[in-house]
């Protein structure tokens, strides 16, 4: 697969507004926010969720959505997908009915972006998830990996106040999706892994958030072996990865970082004298 | 009220918990990271809803929370506040019975963290509110008052990957409280009021959040004039701010910043030459 094969689009007009403002001496300014719009999920004709994103790739979102949160797995057929831009709707069809009405009750408001909706079963599909043990890391992809990820174009460089997260491939950024919300982001990610049917077993996932329990557990759940952020952790994050035996890495910028789980993957460069 | 009347407290054990790992070179490192625990919220033996938080205030968090999704209003008694910790739950108790069952059903998850959830009426109750139209920001305030937040010994100095919000008056910040997401650190502020009785009036909410719809609507929700973050803004947030004549200020580092709305409430320093 190319690098940046899917990349963020700075340039589409649905995704950021300009807006005009005073500066700290007030100048007038004009900057550029990205737009946050409500996008409401049926699947098969019951509504799910209603969520507030950017708008690019509805139907990847829908359907990462759907996938992290357990209401579809990978043995369900999604048979159409039909996206209402103007009246911000999206419905997956599926080939078996579902119903999700219990679970929904049953919602664990969570500490990372409400995509994260957490339910009871999804701690018991994580722990039976085994990642690839021969995936590895070598730190000297990352100084390289990370420069790629942060010149190439995108709607942070643009207008900031987004998160991003990036599918990789040793020294090579593949896809890279944004949105308002970090999960918003890695369930476009997981939505565009399944429809593509891409492997994910050798891969790593740059994140600009934090690395809470839930990045953490949908990570597994995309049975993606290493993930990296350049932001920082929480305990419970840290403890789940070391339960899947995520390699989980964070406060990564330039060539240093943290590691605090899954140590085995890494391969450390000879340091420099 | 005094300078810093309530601070985080780096020193609580319960809060940070200290891990190992390795670096970039591969040495051992040891760090804090913040604690995210459940925290189940009953108002009156209804379930409502279980946050993750990093645990201090339960009281103020559960009643804030409350109070932003307008499932109490000022009106209500609180009779009592039970929280047990090691079953992490805390129970609001009201002179009146309150059912929110259908409002639960009506959840729309939003790109703010999970707190955010936002309600049909929320949207009606902020229309009607109106912000102190007299309260001020001078531009000489704020150097001061970042250097103030910043030196301020905090969870976020200690471990990072948690997010605060200050109620300031003036050059003068008063509460400070810091969660693994921004909107318990919010609501937290929002119960303390409420607890303490304070007036917001003429008071400035400082965020190291970014700006989006739903910082906006609790801002305006608890009558606080004036938001400023050092983070960016999304396009709905600044809509809403504007709707609502809220004072928003983002990219604010040192003395630097961007007004989008409210700007006749900012009294701008003579610029320097």
């Amino acid at each position: 697969m190319d690098e940046f094969a899917l990349i963020p689009n700075p340039n589409d007009e649905k995704l950021l507004q300009t807006l005009s403002g005073l500066d700290e001496s007030g100048q007038p300014v004009i900057i550029k926010v990205p737009v946050e719009r409500p996008l409401t999920l049926f699947l098969n004709g019951q509504e799910i969720v209603t969520m507030m994103t950017i708008g690019d790739y509805p139907e990847y979102l829908a359907t990462g959505y759907l996938l992290n949160q357990n209401m579809l797995t990978l043995k369900d057929k999604i048979t159409a997908i039909d996206v209402d831009e103007d009246l911000g709707v999206v419905v997956v069809r599926t080939d078996q009915k579902t119903n999700f009405e219990e679970k929904l009750k049953k919602k664990t408001i969570t500490s990372g972006c409400a995509q994260g909706t957490v339910f009871g079963d999804m701690m018991e599909r994580f722990e039976s998830i085994h990642l690839n043990k021969e995936a590895i890391l070598l730190t000297s992809w990352l100084k390289d990996l990370f420069l790629k990820i942060t010149h190439q174009p995108s709607l942070y460089l643009e207008a900031g106040a987004i998160h991003g997260c990036v599918l990789c491939h040793e020294v090579s950024p593949l896809i890279y999706m944004e949105d308002v919300g970090r999960h918003n982001a890695i369930d476009k990610l997981a939505g565009y892994i399944y429809h593509q049917n891409l492997t994910t077993e050798d891969k790593i996932l740059y994140t600009t958030g934090r690395l809470t329990s839930e990045m953490v557990i949908k990570t597994v759940q995309m049975q993606i072996p290493i993930l990296i952020s350049r932001s920082g952790f929480t305990a419970w994050g840290v403890e789940l990865a070391r339960k899947a035996g995520l390699t989980l890495i964070g406060r990564a910028k330039g060539s240093r970082f943290i590691a605090l789980s899954g140590q085995e993957r890494i391969k450390f460069s000879p340091s420099k004298f």
